[in-house]
């Protein structure tokens, strides 16, 4: 009767008897520990709003990157550990920059969130590129492709899903439930922009300023907004 | 006497006394929790009909596969772990296109399904493609080759069976008892559908609507239903 | 005091104090649970006899293979884990067509045998072919060559033994007391279908039916009875 | 109730119930051990302070170095285990250049760090170069490049933020309280000199001396100051 | 005082604090469970017999190999694990073979048992041919050569001793006893197999046959004793 | 509250809860059971003296040493492990060897020193000349070159330091004051040799002798001292 | 207060807290277990006298080889596990016959002795010829080269020492008393041999025999004493 989940827990890739795989949920632990992002999709295109932890007035704003671009057409938005993201980005760039190398056309937003999940999957292979234990990180992959816009949802175990808006980090919870009171389908990028910024500002526990919240869009192209962009945005609230 | 089965079941590939690998029985434990998939054999060809556990409303019903195509003449139904049925469906899916490439004819059912097994039973091994861990998903493998139409039914042990029917998931044990009762051998396409659908709203617990089932078969060639082909064999039970 | 035999018996290759290999004991534990299988030798040739477990009605009862060819001399019956089973039987496959290729003659009986063992033997060693764990299977191998017909059986410690008859699986015990009984070395090949069939009818929990049986004999070429040849053999009980 | 952290926190990369990789936390913590290193960016350049530790009079304050250059327009402050900050200020020389050698031009200071943090992040994963523990040691990075001055903060997870000033060791936190206060954007390079050395002196237990105190600047190039230079500037407190 | 014996004898290659290696004194343990061999050297050449447990009538006794040639002039009696006991004579056979092509003339029998012995030793050293634990097996070596006759006796240590006469296995301890009274230098070959035989008759525990005792003689050539010349030693006791 | 430090200090490179390796630091321990070494620097050279444990008088003192030369302005004083400081040493010789052979000029001290602590780093790396546990020696590396004498110590974290006058080994804590009192910059290379024997007496227990203390001198060249150079030393004292 | 030095003696390469490496140890313990063996040197040559435990009377006694030749001018004597030195012998053998072959001229005793030792210092290290754990056995190498003659004594961590005089094995610390007082540096060949077989004498449980004693003698060339000339010896006594 002293048997315990920790019996199975700490093998990276062991299945409980419940048929569990408890690193891979302990990874997506750490991603309810990290900063709140909320993506929205529309028909004109996909907006991501992130909250920056900025714990000192001293750190540079602009170097805490929450949300990156992948290629002209995708950028992401992310939660948990930064430097395991940092890792999945990079290797999505290298595929997209490939992608078009080999066939002169870009990759679509879907092969490319499969190819990060394929490497996400591949934890304790003991491959070249593939890491030792599950990565620690949630993405919001948003881009413009032939199909019109998308929004993609990654989690730690390589499963991916396509939303209409989805939130992720320590608000996701109340940021979801949100989300779905407040989303509909015609919803213009406008609209989408608000929306993201003022549910982020519902979760946040300090005032939202163009210091402590990034905001990019994909419409069709990716581009990251200026403080005088998220600022307008802001005032619009 | 303080000798539990704890003792045997972390090893990946470790005996107990009784001669059990636990770690495959527990991979067996993470298909219980899955979403229930039917698969049913007629003269004409096969039905697969699955459950999706659509958790949001802002999820995009279609990014949620559990129906794909191997070949143009396979399909699967899967239970389990998501992720790794896609490693599972793309090793299969290589093996078909090489075999088309090698021999200039599409490769039979149950060599793509044994092929699949191959792959399963490994784990552990250190191969290159192969996993430290068993496969957490099962297969229904619909086909038609020059043998006519054959379902197949795959376990985390890398075992595989052919059947008339069969069900996997969380709701596999009732499914199974009504597809007993239903079954017989001379179903036209048109009823196996109706009893798939209708079997699989028994263990559901929701409403069933395109939205949370994906109906596909193969007779002759693989053809994943749109919501429209769904909404009508619904409209028929 | 406290020392139990659970203290040796997870690593794969340790010996205990008794000067015994736990994993491998327990690996014929494995074909304890397995179901029966029978072989009888005569001069006319070898009969193999093995009970089917058809756990549902919906399955095809010629999906559950427990007697496979290994070439068109031998043929063996299987008890235990049938994916290991099918590891050792598609390695003696591919040794059996190299000596054909290379000698442009069969492979003798034995050094199939030898051939089969040597790889179960390494288990744990890590090399290309071999698995981390003992095979789980046992296997009666019956197969004819320049020395006349012979029935080899062989466990899960890579050690092989002739015999002139012997029973393998749940009903083990029970089927090779009856054997001893009624096995003489003037036996027919009809006698010996007959003996090897009644003895698993008086093992099996069912009804005897060429569903949940198979019947194969070398004499001198490997041939897999139609379920209206086992049915024959049935009615003659 | 008997689970303690302890039971996740020895392997090198494996995650706790609640998300978190206790040897990267644990390694952090090494560096509140180390000495405090200061740094603080202004419009003409960036400075560096660090305490040595002189452990015995015999000891040549000159081979303490806790203060390093990376290349001409790059050096770093240190605090934690030296021998390891040797090994990431190597690789980061060989970065340089070979960016210099292959592009006829410096290396960006942000370029710099994300080679130095890539290294620190594989830890673990059985690389040519990486270690098999997270490094213990936390670097302030101090460089001039086509963007101007700028300095960087990383850890032992491989993450890195920009800063205008920032203290780490085991005088951090009263030492970045202090930078808080007495940091502004207009700063020459003589006030940061005597703001870094004077908040140096506050977190020391010794008095200030040449010995037990290194300064360097990048303003743009790096240079280390001579004992002379130190003692100007501690004249100046 | 809860430290037991059990603290050290699980890593296949720890000194326990007596400065011993358990698992190679288990080994040995497995040997004393082996069926007994005797040798005894004579000047005219050298007498191996062996008892044979024949568990079942149905066994094929000749199919139970307890003493097998090396090369035309060695053969070995073996006893413990018989799997492993082939690898040791299938690694000595390529190895005499390789000597009598390489240079024209046999190995001699010291050569050959260092040779066994060289690969016994080196197991867990990860070697392509060594095992991962030590063989569990003993083996009485009889040859003939340019010295004479010669009987070496080896364990799984890897050591080896020449010996006038020797038993092994199970009935050891009492035959070895025996063999002293009886052993003199000028035994003849009969007087040798009448002694090897009486003294396996002592320590067995059911009447001694053809079919459960082997006899072969190295003289100058290794010749195993057909059943009529099995029968005939016996008819002499 | 039964948590130790030795949950934390069996894996060579795991940090424990308060950035601690406690491999290195009891490899450090590892040193303190040594005899002691003692190395003082003056203008003219530098002095090292060590302490010998001659345990028989059968044994050769020659044959005993702890002074070694690296090359012919290099020698070392060791403390701890000397198997481990051989594998240290002849590093560091083939390291200046090839130094003199490429640059056609000796190598620093510094580099020699630099060289020498790498490899000590990089133990547990699984590197083709690296261990798997720390170097368990400290090192007093004497040298000569371009900026005159040099005195060295290195540690087995791999860390070093450049010292006037330094101590290691049992005696250490007790020699390192007495050098504090007794060392200023002026010492004449006599003055040296006699501090450093008057100190290596007082932590002997030992009458001190020719058989039982080492000297050397690297004044510019390394030269160990001959019985009647160390003799007439003593007789100074 | 339940942590005893078995918390650190089983890694074969892990320190202690105080800094011991106990696989070392235990290792040196085993040696403790075996036969004594003494070396005496005198200016015409080197004496070895080993015991050899013959522990049964139909065991061959030569072939229980406790002296062994290295070269024509190097013998060794052991004590501990006799197939490890067999393993260090071997390898000594193959560096000398290298040098002869490169140099054409003899290797000298104490690069020879480094040789072994390096071999035997580099236990768990995963390298081609080490092993995985230290070797079992100490060795005392008797040589002559363009110094003299000389003899050295290696023990498991790899160091080794040049004595006049040394006894090891089981009765090592009474011989090495009876040694220092008979020894004296001016002895001749023939009264080190009878001072090493009387005190070999005392420490036998056993009455001394050309049987149960081997003598080996350097001076210069490598010689092993025939039955005979040990009679004359013990005849000596």
């Amino acid at each position: 009767m002293f048997l315990t989940r920790t019996e199975y827990d700490r093998g990276v890739n062991t299945f409980s008897p419940e048929g569990r795989l408890f690193q891979v949920e302990y990874a997506i632990e750490a991603i309810k520990l990290g900063s709140t992002a909320i993506g929205v999709k529309t028909k004109e295109g996909v907006v991501l709003a992130v909250e920056k932890r900025i714990t000192s007035p001293l750190l540079e704003p602009s170097s805490v990157e929450k949300i990156m671009e992948i290629d002209d057409h995708i950028g992401c938005a992310m939660s948990g550990l930064i430097a395991d993201a940092r890792t999945l980005v990079e290797h999505a760039r290298v595929e997209t920059q490939n992608h078009r190398f080999s066939y002169g056309e870009p990759m679509t937003v879907e092969s490319t969130t499969q190819a990060l999940c394929d490497l996400a999957l591949r934890f304790g292979e003991g491959d070249e590129e593939s890491m030792s234990r599950p990565f620690g990180v949630s993405l919001l992959i948003a881009g413009h492709d032939e199909n019109g816009p998308s929004l993609y949802y990654t989690d730690p175990s390589g499963t991916f899903w396509q939303c209409n808006a989805k939130a992720i980090g320590s608000g996701s919870e109340g940021a979801d439930s949100s989300l779905q009171e407040q989303f509909n389908k015609d919803l213009s990028l406008d609209e989408a922009e608000t929306i993201a910024v003022s549910i982020l500002k519902q979760v946040m526990e300090e005032k939202v300023t163009p210091n402590n919240v990034d905001i990019a869009k994909v419409a069709p192209a990716y581009h990251l907004y200026t403080p005088q962009e998220v600022e307008a945005v802001i005032s619009r609230l």
